[in-house]
Order: structure tokens, then C-alpha cells, then sequence
């Protein structure tokens, strides 16, 4: 299989990256590396079936070009910031409701029939139901990134219908592991290591909130398009369980022997559009025989390892 | 209240525009008249409480002056062609998610607080429970016409999240009644125009669709903007009923004084992405006093003399 991946430059691109090609696949990376890191692709560029592609989904011509002869399209291409949306509500749209509208026009170009696509457990708002699951009652967008990974979601379906492809859609929690780059793990590593005396952190730290190892994401991924064959797959992945800001804090501090003041700027969500509670329904991906091997906790520390040897 | 009315140059638009002068408001409509006629702001303009501003939602800086000082945006600018989205899909990208971003853009860049939208019932793509109410399971779109208004609803409702909006969400049944320009009624008294004899229809007859009177619409619009005080507020919007387009044909052909030959092409829909049952619960409008004056059957009869008086 010839695999064009968007984002293969990425933290879960690169992963799956370097999986694609240990299973035996060709691969295309299609980056722009406005967040992707060439180091990521150390490993893949040794490999002959690998190819680096560098271009810009905005760029419709140069990306039609670079799919011509893929077989499954992995776009995983984001601007994947919640927290700072409302700073520049426009990136949300175009590099993700856009973007992904590019990626479906250069697939119907190409005659490419196949896309794995890396959504949010953010589509679900506000959800009211715990552990969500993919069919919950229909949710109102609180974050400009869930509207737009939304709106690629509909448009993405809308095009299986029309056009006839088949697709599996992804929504995450927050995934964690080597190569991660951004959110609370990293935050609270920086501070620490700049000032091991004190932690300064959003909201109250009883936020809940989902994480899942990178490894176990990737496995997923590749085991749902495998076997998933309807038109339109929507997968919910994380973990059984979730953790409160406040634990994560405790298992980071415990593992780099540090005991902060802990400065909690207060109220019940870490920023305006931050969702308080995050805990989706993964029986869907299990009934395929997707099982995660790392809990929440080892996630955590993998990552703060990976942070660690980063120095 | 001074009132912004995009599309209002349009069918449901210009009879809100009417609406809006009646009740003693002022109002600016924004149209670029590629589906909008002057002809039905013919009243409007003797007013000396309108404004009518030439423009195109694309163009963010020309929108942005226009809608300087006004208290409500009624964003009733759309492309509404469901049918025909696959000939041209960047159209509803375009037209529909885009064009909404940049309405909420200019809101922002205005200080405008206040927003009206026309939304669609074919956000619930296929859906699953009848009649179907706003909070029904997660849908998945079956059209790029569902697919762009979901979108511009998700990123709309974000911006009320994340900048204070206050919202009404429309999502209609197809509407009927004076200055109908497209859709079924007007594909059959046409067909039956220029050949009495026989009438071609799309599907089995079959399918059931909701219809409302457009001066139903209009009146739940008014009163929900008048009344709704959360942050987001969505409203389904039909009657209680629903028909088949065989009965619709029916009412049509007799009111005509026709019994042409009925040719359906089969098939329980009418075409790729057409939805063969279309019911919406209107209960969350009904429960703020809002009642449908007409039924369908008379909506579809009135739109046929309509169109006689435009001959």
C-alpha cells in the first residue's frame, strides 16, 4: 500500500510514520513544517519506500501533485491548539475545515477512495453524557478547534456519500508520549525546570481530563483501517479511565523528585472554551480488538522521560 | 433595533425584511443578488428605514462597513441547493461555512452582539429518531449542503462561547410560499407547464418531506429572536406533519386541474445525498407560544398560485 500521510512530520504523523514503514508500506509525507521537526523523520528517510513531500495543504495544485498514486490518504495535518483559538480564530478554519476540504477535492482528483482522519474528542463540546460516546446527543461547539475539526468531519462524510469514499474518523483525547510538543505535560516540565519552587497552573486542577500514549493511538489507527469497512467509521480512542489535573501534577512532580507550591489561577476550566470533563466511550475501537497498553499515568511519565532526554 | 439582513434580497429573506420594517425597525440588507431579486424589496425601498448594501460575503472589509451600528445580524445568505451541491462542492464551502466565519468576523470587528441564523434540517443528515429534535444523536452529514450549515453553526456557536455572541439557530424544513424560487413546487409546475400531460419525478414518490410557510418561518423567527435570551439557542422549525411527494403531486396537479401520466425514475431517494424522510420536532419553539398558521398542504398551494401570478 502507498500511504500519503499529511502531517507525517508531526508528533502522531511521525509515529505512525515510522509504523507504516516497519509494516512494509510506501509512504508519502506531505508537511509544511510550520509545527513538524525533520528529526521526527530521521528514521524514515534512511527507508527507499519513504518520500518527503514539502507543501502546504492551502496549496491545492502542489498537493494534488504530491497524492497522485496514493492509496489511503492519513491526514493528520492540524492546527491543534485549543487553549489559543480565540487568539487567531481564523487558523481553525483554514488549517483545519479548509485544509481538510483541500485534502478531499485532491483525493476526488487522484481517484484516491481511502482516508484515515485525525478529529477530536473536542467535537463533543460540552458533552453530556460520561464516557461519550461517538452517538451522543448532538453537541454544541464551545472551542473554535472542535467547530472546525467538525466541519472537516461533515465535509469528510459528506464526500463518502457523494463520492463514494471510505473513511475512518478518529477522535482523540489528548495523546501523549515521545515527540510531544504541546500541552499541559510540557507546560508544567518548563516550569519546573525553570522554577522547581512553585507551579503555576489553570483553573482549579480538578479538571478531568483523557490522555492516551502516542504507541497505543498509532495502533488504533492502523488496526481500524485494516479492518473497519463501512463507508464512514468514527472511532472514539482513549483509555478506560481519566485523571484530573491535579494527579497528572502529582505523578510528574513524584517522578522528577520535586515538591512545588502549587498556584492554581482558579475556577473550574483552565481557559475560556477549555471543557472541564473529557471521557470518551472507546468500546467501539475494543470491539475491533484494539486494547490500550499504557495507562494514563505511564503515558504521563513516558512523556516527561521524553522531555527529559530532550535537554 | 437596527437590523442587518444578509441574503435579504432572497426568498425567506426579504419577507423577514418586510417583516422587520412592519414592525417599525430599521434594516440594512446585504445581498449580491446572485440568487436575490430587487423585485422583492420593492416595498422595502420605499422606506425610509432601509438600506440596501450591494456585496458579497466574501469580501470580509466591504461586509465589515456595511453592517457598522446594527444590533442584530439576520445571516439569511446562503447557497441553498441541496441537490446540486456534488456538481460544484467548493460552492457550499464557499457560500456557507466561509461566508458565516466572516460574518462572525465582522460581528466581532463591529461589536455586534446579536445573531439571527438560517440553518437546515438537513444538519441531521439521515437521522435516526422522527420526529427528530435538536438534541438527537450525533449525526453524520450525507450532503455538502448539511455539511457547510453544520459547520457554520459549529463556528458560530464557538464565537458565542468564545466572544459573547448571543445566537438563534434556525433549522429549517424546506420553505414554501411567495417568491419561492427552487425546489420541488416550482420543478413540477414548470414540468406541467410545458408538458400537461406528464409529470418526470426523481425517486419513488415515496419519500416524506417537511415544508413550512414562509411567513410561519418568518413569524417564529421574530418571536424567537424577541424571546430566546441563552448564549445559543437552536430551534427546529416545521410543522407537525409530514407528506410524500406523491401527495405533494397530488395537491399540485389538482389544484392545477391536471392528471398527467406520473414517471418516476424509482429508487427510494431522488438523488446522491437526497434524504427520503424529513420530520423535525418542533416542540422547543412550539413551547415559546409559536404556532404554524398553515399546513403544508396549503403552503404547496398557495406557492402554486404564486407562480401562476408570475406568468
Amino acid at each position: 500500500m502507498k500511504a500519503f500521510v499529511t502531517g507525517g512530520a508531526g508528533f502522531i504523523g511521525s509515529t505512525l510514520v515510522d509504523r507504516l514503514l516497519e509494516s512494509g508500506h510506501e509512504v508519502v509525507v506531505f508537511d509544511n513544517f510550520s509545527t513538524g521537526n525533520i528529526a521526527f523523520l530521521q528514521d524514515a528517510l534512511k527507508s527507499p519506500r519513504f518520500r518527503l513531500e514539502r507543501g502546504d495543504l492551502l496549496d491545492p495544485g502542489v498537493l494534488a501533485n504530491a497524492m497522485r498514486g496514493a492509496d489511503l490518504v492519513f491526514h493528520f495535518a492540524a492546527h491543534a491548539d485549543v487553549r489559543f483559538g480565540l487568539s487567531h480564530p481564523r487558523r481553525d478554519l483554514e488549517q483545519n475545515t479548509i485544509a481538510t476540504w483541500n485534502v478531499l477535492e485532491a483525493m476526488r482528483t487522484n481517484g484516491v477512495r481511502r482516508i484515515a482522519f485525525s478529529s477530536t474528542g473536542s467535537v463533543y463540546g460540552e458533552a453530556e453524557s460520561f464516557p461519550t460516546p461517538e452517538n451522543t446527543a448532538y453537541p454544541i461547539q464551545t472551542s473554535l478547534y472542535g467547530a472546525s475539526k467538525q466541519a472537516a468531519e461533515g465535509f469528510l462524510t459528506a464526500y463518502c456519500e457523494g463520492f463514494g469514499l471510505q473513511s475512518c474518523i478518529f477522535r482523540f483525547v489528548s495523546i501523549l508520549g515521545e515527540r510531544y510538543t504541546h500541552g499541559h505535560v510540557v507546560d508544567f516540565y518548563r516550569q519546573l525546570m525553570e522554577h522547581p519552587a512553585y507551579l503555576d497552573v489553570l483553573g482549579n486542577g480538578e479538571q478531568r481530563k483523557s490522555y492516551l500514549y502516542v504507541n497505543d493511538c498509532v495502533n488504533a489507527v492502523m488496526m481500524a483501517t485494516e479492518k473497519a469497512t463501512d463507508p464512514v467509521n468514527i472511532f472514539n480512542l482513549g483509555t478506560n479511565e481519566y485523571c484530573q489535573v491535579k494527579e497528572s501534577i502529582q505523578w510528574i512532580c513524584e517522578h522528577l523528585g520535586l515538591k512545588p507550591e502549587l498556584r492554581y489561577s482558579g475556577g473550574d476550566r483552565g481557559w475560556v472554551g477549555d471543557n472541564p470533563f473529557i471521557f470518551l466511550d472507546c468500546s467501539r475501537i475494543r470491539d475491533l480488538g484494539w486494547k490500550p497498553q499504557f495507562t494514563i499515568r505511564e503515558g504521563v511519565i513516558r512523556t516527561v522521560d521524553f522531555l527529559r532526554s530532550q535537554e
